[in-house]
């Protein structure tokens, strides 16, 4: 089966997503990346919150940097493409590019954490099953 | 005991609250409202989601209005004031009046129902525990 | 040119939507709403924030309402219908309607009033310009 | 006069922060870093988005980070501190440490650069104006 590395989706800016400043609230890219991050593995035929072997598997985020090159306005439309900059045992590097047209936006970057959700809400770092890793490769340099 | 039916709060806004409109954004009345409700059961000695008697009761709202009479900008204190309109065997409604010194801001009205959350994330309404309901009257007209 | 009166979207509920009770928090109903209002201007050739005849129109809300009829959860695809209820010369009354496949989650409704927007952000209702006025026509009963 | 380095203030998570993970969505750190910031700003006389000498003068951030340690709950106080970290010529950067009672549960940084806001809504980075740079220094090692 092939791995994937690289994922690219589109977004449209509401208007909730602004602030008085006119432009999109530099929150909202850490919701962009996390919903990118989502479809990335929805388009591997995984969710970032599912059941593998009776156990569930979810991915807290211990790291998010975000990077503002120029801002984003109203009705305009993002292009966010993923790349996986590296992938440890327990652990995902997501790299993120916002664009609009030829114009950079934003970078980003999370690192997300395989962990099992016991009952009672412990939460335990765990190996990434297989059944997700052997879907995933590190985008090449 | 001295039952209540009156609280007030007050609430800075804060930029995130506001849109390129330059004021804030409608969908913030209800957090507003929210969490001084919240605010209103700490006052009376209970929570909007606490066990009672081995159950978790928790109040999933049914219905929210609110009527915007004039804008909040960055940085003004409103102050927010909830009243008991009706309470009910198994719910509460609750009206709010939002003010900026003198000025008229928004009113609204939520619906809460007490529910019991049993294991499975089932809800079911249930009629208002006596440890809450004996702490709470509706305010005089 | 034909008039419009309904108009249908969807929408992916998001991981950020969502709160503690594990459902799509009740204030986001707001948000999706007014995005559909947006969409529905679009889709008639005009916007929510446009000049017309060197005057800048914009679509404040004085009143919104919503009822919950079931709750949401992340990764349910809703399908957002809006009706034009009432069509007065400076206002508009929007009801809406949330499904999830045949499940009924929410219903709403909006009254956003035509104003012009003048420097100093002095904001003050106008007769809706025939520009929009003449795409839109109030929903059959 | 007296420059400042550190501040600190408390805030109290609200329902709406958290997310279906039981725990504050990891996307308001920074809202609760910028609000953090524009209080220590306050705290010294000056604001955020003011007129110095008849030019407008505001913060857009050109970098955030945030790292996660663990997690925050509906109702817990976070005691959040803020250091002056680097003080420059036309940028500040912030670090901040959010607790809970003795627990640490995050750390951020912030570069907001100091900017003219033109009328057409130009931004154009600037010297920091001695009427906020005297107040301020950086937090000694």
């Amino acid at each position: 089966m092939e791995r994937m590395h690289t994922f690219t989706t589109h977004r449209r800016v509401e208007f909730v997503d602004t602030d008085m400043g006119g432009i999109v609230h530099f929150s909202r890219y850490g919701v962009f990346m996390e919903t990118t991050e989502h479809l990335f593995l929805e388009s591997l035929g995984v969710a970032v919150d599912m059941e593998i072997d009776g156990r569930r598997i979810s991915w807290p985020r211990v790291s998010v940097k975000c990077q503002y090159h120029s801002p984003a306005r109203f009705g305009e439309t993002l292009e966010i493409t993923l790349h996986v900059l590296r992938k440890g045992t327990k652990s995902m590097t997501y790299g993120f590019r916002f664009r609009s047209g030829e114009r950079e936006v934003a970078t980003g970057e999370v690192v997300a954490v395989c962990c099992e959700i016991r009952p009672g809400d412990e939460i335990c770092s765990v190996p990434i099953p297989a059944l997700i890793a052997d879907k995933i490769e590190e985008t090449p340099r």
